[in-house]
């Protein structure tokens, strides 16, 4: 059983966790033939945390996780706060495969989609 | 003349910087046909901040400026900050029209692009 778990950053706000979660469901609908199970979790502020995260698929039966690091910058979150996060959820499932995507900046269809949202707000 | 003003956080890490300037560049590539000029400016913690930024744009004879937030939540930064910074841009240059568009994590496109890269991972 495979998995997908999206890391954002968390937030005081409930708003702010509560639109990831939307995206969750948006992205699950999307990649259903892809994963098993879609889910997200926070860095810090928010729950669930990562480790909580990955045992609860790791409860619903995943073999392997992949986690997307749904952040802009490859600032400290993105190089070793996540990084570390994942290997001691690693740690502790030894049986799981978890391999960790490049962070959402760095998706080659973010300029596209930028340069969309830029051209649209033309029309307004 | 048109321009487009991408505006991000800003951090003390110069490579973040250079990150977002490297982005305004793919921007500017895919949208020339829309924008005469499109340059980026940071909220906080790198130069050009948001005044600077947008005289720059003036100088350079904009005469509308398209302002895209490059962040993924709409936090205090999206609500207040952005555009309380756009307010006094545009008191200050009354003949010009500024218009925000919404966050980028809230393009259309954001949960295909996610979906993208969570199963490009699974090619890994």
């Amino acid at each position: 059983m495979s998995a997908l778990l999206i890391i954002a950053h968390g937030s005081r706000r409930a708003e702010s966790n509560e639109e990831i979660k939307a995206l969750t469901a948006q992205v699950a609908s999307r990649a259903n033939e892809h994963f098993d199970l879609v889910e997200c979790a926070f860095l810090e502020l928010a729950e669930p945390l990562i480790p909580d995260g990955v045992n609860s698929l790791v409860d619903q039966g995943a073999k392997s996780i992949v986690v997307v690091p749904y952040f802009l910058a490859k600032g400290a979150h993105v190089r070793d706060d996540i990084p570390e996060a994942v290997a001691l959820a690693q740690a502790a499932h030894p049986n799981i495969t978890i391999t960790v995507s490049n962070y959402f900046g760095a998706a080659e269809i973010v300029p596209d989609a930028l340069t969309e949202l830029a051209i649209a707000a033309t029309a307004q």
